[in-house]
């Protein structure tokens, strides 16, 4: 255990990918009352909504509008999501949005072509594209996300030597560009990690490119979810993507893989702190934050910490 | 991860657990086909069902009857449980079932009272006649379980040389019966147990007592089962009480942490075979008989493999 991490960093992926997630639409107010509450408890970074074309996904087509009713708190990230020149153009004329330069890789061909339409090589060339454009815009490379990392559905297993190339050559693009990759996200974007392939992934990653920060984007499709990040921070790892309620996935929406969200930011958030490990996060003020998005979504929401509460009150009652 | 089993052992829990915990009644038919599927799975140990008073759980009303329906594997133990004399002769007086000598500790006397009526020094007292009751009829102990052996709601905290003392005081009640205790169940009945915690516990119980086999009996209340149960194969455990889709749980019940069931069969077989540790158990048929349950109970269930499904068939497709 002694390399677990004294700190670690959870970002919120929730108000993006619940919503998006979702067949209905919800009313713009309770969103961005989410997104206030949820930067009330300490989070430093919360994914508030994408910038994608409204057809596609019609839950966004007012992206603009929710960015620009916060009422921002210093010190929080409000970040958004583009796939396209067009989607971060509306990204860069949106007030309290906070752009950050994100870069994303395939392993395999089969899901690019589905999600992007072309090859993983053609996706690696689009990101020197956007390196440049960011560079162009002073805009810092933030992060790589390597999708499916550990596997997926369409491609089969991912060797960690294919990962650690990718990250190896998003470095160079970069060191070419005059920069750095900073951190790299490693993504089980289908559910196919389990703990030891997190163990054995962020090994070599880490071993390859001592200088890169790297962080976990975990889904709990398979039950998995606590299990890897806990692999995770035996490895030293110290900064996850998480959804609040494990707001995302709903596997009551049918029996797809699609259905699972992100792991649970207060599930995770209790994990750390009942291991001694500080988030700056207040977990009473998420799991009211978790309550407020499942009464938003209507149905009841994957999480645990926040239907059994934690164990705070019950310390308080015995100590008393 | 050296210290990683080869083999692991699920106890099945779900027919008992999971009816018993609902409000509305079951056709026999039912019971018995899940537990026929689940018999053919290579699930060595199925809980069957409690001989307790029909007033107080009318779900186990008719436990002679199911164990009688039955068409018994050879090689599957079905077990039941009961709380006193009565139950006890009932069960005896039952075909088809494996009778298994159990004793029950509790670290603190809140949830024994609430539970049993008695303090915890007078539980173990009761069992110091259960294990006379049972060398009397030739039932040879098998093990001991630590009730709230991670902390309770009513009780608070429970230090670990608190569980060693009840282990090595029930070791030495048999020694003096002229046994020993071959194995202790260590559980997280109210969810108050974190990775640390199954670390430090399991530990100090291995070396109080080399010789006693330690298994895990966890529930998922806080989400942190599957965490629970790989800082448990992480210290060497082969032996876990668990239940088929989560069974005995449910998150969408009320907001309470009685509402938490153990943690999932299928999904810790998917975790260990994805780790290479063989169970015995064949996870399709699992699934199968996950959705089974689910279909007899009427509403989804907590299970996640058995809704995204195993990665076996994409290994399949993308191999062909």
């Amino acid at each position: 255990m002694s390399d677990l991490p004294k700190f670690v960093e959870f970002h919120e992926e929730g108000p993006r990918e619940g919503f998006q997630f979702e067949s209905k639409l919800f009313p713009l107010e309770q969103r961005r009352e989410l997104v206030h509450r949820l930067a009330d408890t300490g989070l430093g970074h919360i994914q508030v909504a994408s910038f994608v074309h409204p057809k596609k996904v019609p839950q966004m087509a007012d992206s603009e509008a929710l960015f620009e009713s916060l009422v921002p708190r210093e010190g929080v990230a409000y970040t958004g999501l583009w796939l396209n020149e067009q989607g971060f153009e509306r990204a860069r004329r949106t007030r309290n949005i906070t752009l950050t330069g994100k870069l994303s890789y395939y392993p395999t061909d089969a899901f690019c072509l589905s999600n992007n339409g072309c090859t993983a090589l053609e996706m690696a060339e689009r990101q020197r594209n956007w390196a440049f454009r960011y560079r162009e815009i002073g805009l810092p490379i933030e992060v790589a996300y390597v999708l499916t990392a550990f596997g997926c559905n369409m491609g089969g297993p991912v060797a960690p030597s294919t990962v650690v190339d990718i990250v190896r050559g998003a470095d160079a693009m970069l060191a070419e560009q005059g920069g750095r990759l900073p951190a790299v996200m490693l993504c089980d974007t289908v559910g196919w990690a389990n703990p030891d392939a997190v163990t054995r992934l962020v090994g070599a990653v880490r071993e390859a490119l001592p200088d890169v920060r790297v962080g976990l984007h975990l889904h709990d499709t398979r039950g998995l979810g606590a299990a890897n990040v806990l692999a995770a921070l035996r490895m030293g790892v110290e900064l996850f993507d998480s959804s609040v309620a494990g707001l995302g996935g709903c596997p009551f929406c049918g029996h797809t893989s699609a259905a699972a969200g992100n792991v649970c930011t207060e599930d995770m958030v209790f994990m750390c702190h009942e291991m001694g490990i500080e988030t700056g996060i207040d977990l009473e003020a998420l799991i009211d934050a978790a309550l407020y998005a499942e009464s938003i979504i209507g149905r009841p929401l994957a999480g645990h910490v926040m239907h059994a509460g934690s164990l705070r009150a019950h310390r308080h009652a015995v100590a008393a």
